[in-house]
């Protein structure tokens, strides 16, 4: 098994779009950004957002993608059409918005499946809570993992990636972080159940990557790989390895071992702030190639597993360095 | 059910000690300590410590106290006889340090039932990480849940709490927060685990009180409430309510309606910048009692219930105002 | 001096707007959210973002929002009319870019002068940097000051004050906290110059409110209070003392001692989750005046002084208790 | 001027003992340490903690330190030998408790000039608060301004460095982080003041090292440089580049620019986890070199300084990948 693909975020390709598009009026559409993305040397595949990037002709749009060199990895959910959701998707508290929200997510399931993917990103950032005495915690939680056990059931073929966040835009997430979210695909009990790590997110909830990696593989499966950076304080969505070198490189390390073949996804916001996203992307795949490199270096050094057998973190410091740094 | 016993951590009592045995050389004795304690009005119970506070004889231990008016609570581990147990108590890669934590715990379990108590609560802070690549994830995974199934099938009528803590003294522990513990639980499977929840360490992990109780009492039980408080970004050992008021009153109400009977353990650190721990712990006592009676004031109020019905923050902050807060 | 007049944030009044303008189409204006703050009982006053909510004719809009029975405290700058200001305002790489910023910072204070009001408030969020290796800081740092020191010395008769916040949108801040604004302050010299606390910004600098409020009055002046609250990680733009209640005590008793008697700003989002404005507003001016009356009971209470002159907290938690929370 | 100095922490010295000392009763004695220590490949410094390193015979010291062929490079002052100093050393509600703390700096001062040395570090980490209502915020800062300027002035030609965290021991330091220890060392006026950076206690303190090191260049002096790592969340004391291995490449290359021609110390705590701390520091040099090297590739790389004048994070990126990374 092996990792080959790289993908990306679509909404990236929005950034300083007078660059790319100078006669260009008001928003890039998706397929604008799509074939933008499509310069980026290296990227081989989109992750694109249901219903946003997805009209009402899911193969025409596989095949617009497709006839840019890109292949779909999968669909990601959502919540914004109702501005009801921003109380809560799955666990909102009136019957109406919850359906409509499991029917939403149903919908965007059959289109991923029309489009030819087998994959569905669930975020469910908006379903948590601002304040104490706001939910009865029972009774949300409750409702999520009912929610998240119909749209598994849905389709069984396809499999149901949950990603998690600790905060924003709620002040607290349901879904915080991968025990938790375990916990949730464990009372869901859908074999087709699985988990996104996004690094960002995986700083923020305050884990270590691979620790979370390792048991996301023991207790369920990883089904999607989020790269990106940030300082652990909020979801910043930098580079690849701009601030978190050794850590990605043990995720990659950590994920290779444990048989992850999908797709690396580059969740960042090069548009935040105006950046080139297509050289943004580049770089990203460079970084990510030389951290390759580097745990190909490491898989054939046996001093690194006698090391980590003894806990001896200064003798792996000293390892990784030579394998990740230039020499002096 | 309710809740009767007010518990509190002894080691807050050798606090300024010249002020209270101005002839004292050195540190003062556990018995010392526990004299000091029970001058506090509305204290019930003591937590000791496992080996620190515990001699060769346990029962004389228990007379002791209990001559003092007080009753043993539990006992808590304290991994720090071997100065091994620095890297790892159940996790360490050394299999006879990892031996000597779990024979040393089934030790404390032995003196726990010998001093009539029947719950032990156990922090393995000791077991995690510091850097990157410095243990095979899955390999200390292995030995924490197996350490704690052989501790739990000790003495099966004795009570086990696992109290998680994110970070300190390892950067990352292996059991920081609530759903980490749960999982570990369900893996070890034995009938006489549970949770203690620490609130400032609730806070440090960056979860909500009530949530994470609610969760706990979902899928194991919740056997140890330490109250105390913090900003969140530290273990920082302050006076019940110092912080967050409402999270205090959401969590005791939580915890009742979930039928929790046991103490509530004051988990502060007078000590470490010298107040006076009788009168801390006294004050500890008064503003429980406040949120008690609040609580008790928010169940008769139909309005609370409508209102988290609706998800409406607005509402229930009004309400929990009038039963919190003195008039204007 | 006291503390009379409450303002509140304009942009609050588009929650769930349905509810308020069932026939609506897009978003409502700046006069129909004016509209509906001026149903909340106590409110004096509205900020106004600039350029956003004033139009070409500022006089009008002033008599539109006193015709409504509400005053205008202020403006508050805002630079999202060019998407290149999302790489730094007054900080940008683009000459060109900054001497829009400035320009803009001149035109608004322009119209706060011609609308009768006499502060322009400053949030510098875009200054700053996401990246190692991204800014010069010596050279950004000078612009910085530079700026500040240009709009200030604009016109002398308005006040100009700096809101600062840590991180978002940026990753840094250039001025992230109140002592850094501080030492702004002192190198661009300008007499008009002040600072706004924003209370979940000061918590999410993890400043104490109290002390920065006190640090401010001794090297510059206190110019804006912004009241809402958060849980220290983000800015959470909730409800007056939803969690650090204790924190907004102190901080209004220290702001009364200092003689400020500007406006208290609610700055919160019910907007985010689509809570009723009216009402949050109403509660929010509802807990701020049973804060008030326990800050006047504090007042007249001469053991919190002796207590706080021996930095006794045990001793300054129980008589805060009496006089902020309802009797057990 | 350039780095060619490296000191490190004396305490680490004492780590697993029995490794070093086999038949050591107790633990090790300053000299003991400094031995272990001398045996670190290119360490060339030690600075000592006073009191408790520095017996009544400083200059005999100084001779012992000096045989094992080290220097000293300064003091570092502790206030741990009065327990009254948990309350507060400068800042301390007792006049006596804060004459004893001053005194003994100045003590401590004189101790470093007869070694030979003319640095003093002072962390005033127990002046602060854990409470709402603990202090008077104003009087605590004219106290810590204060105690400042007298030890300051006690000796002109000694250089005094405030080294600032911002919390732990206390929940709250007087002097948390770069701008409010600038505003501090403003006010007390003396022109031997200046600032230790400690990587980790910025990281916590939120702050970007390069940054606030330019910042302390343009305001006051960089005294002081301790080197290691962390989580952001607590002060870890890991090794150097163990997580932020760009934000330390970029601090070397602010403060060789800005002059600095101290030593750089290393502040990391491997007795935490008895790990081993000859090899550690020998690590920790390694990776400085290492770092140094990519500092001084990047000097000869004209393209950083355009990408920075365009503020272009990802052209910067990529420059710093090459210079710091090996290759794919």
């Amino acid at each position: 098994m092996s990792i080959t693909r790289f993908a990306t975020r679509l909404n990236s390709f929005a950034s300083s779009p007078h660059t790319f598009w100078p006669d260009l009026k008001g928003k890039p559409s998706m397929l604008q950004m799509a074939e933008r993305a499509s310069k980026a040397q290296g990227l081989t595949d989109l992750d694109l957002n249901f219903p946003d990037h997805v009209s009402d002709d899911p193969q025409a749009v596989a095949r617009q993608i497709s006839d840019l060199g890109l292949s779909i990895n999968g669909l990601a959910m959502r919540y914004y059409t109702n501005p009801a959701f921003k109380l809560g998707a799955f666990t909102n508290p009136d019957k109406v918005v919850r359906r409509e929200a499991i029917d939403l997510t149903k919908r965007g399931i059959d289109a991923a499946r029309a489009m030819g993917s087998n994959l569905m990103t669930i975020w469910l950032g908006q379903d948590g809570f601002d304040y104490n005495f706001q939910v009865d915690y029972a009774q949300v939680w409750d409702w999520e993992v009912e929610g998240i056990r119909e749209v598994a059931e849905h389709d069984p073929d396809c499999l149901i990636s949950i990603e998690y966040k600790p905060n924003e835009p709620r002040s607290y997430s349901l879904l915080p972080d991968a025990a938790t979210t375990l916990l949730a695909i464990h009372e869901a009990g859908s074999p087709n159940l699985g988990v996104t790590l996004d690094f960002a997110h995986v700083l923020y909830a305050d884990e270590q990557p691979a620790f979370v990696a390792s048991l996301i593989h023991r207790r369920s499966r990883l089904l999607g790989v989020h790269l990106n950076d940030g300082y652990a304080k909020r979801d910043d969505g930098l580079m690849v390895g701009a601030v978190h070198l050794r850590a990605t490189l043990e995720l990659l390390r950590q994920i290779r071992r444990d048989g992850y073949d999908g797709a690396l996804y580059f969740d960042t916001f090069p548009d935040a702030s105006g950046l080139d996203p297509v050289a943004e992307c580049e770089v990203n795949i460079a970084t990510v190639r030389r951290l390759m490199a580097a745990a190909d270096r490491l898989d054939h050094d046996n001093r690194l597993g006698n090391a980590i057998e003894r806990q001896d973190a200064v003798a792996s410091q000293a390892i990784v360095n030579e394998a990740l740094l230039a020499s002096a």
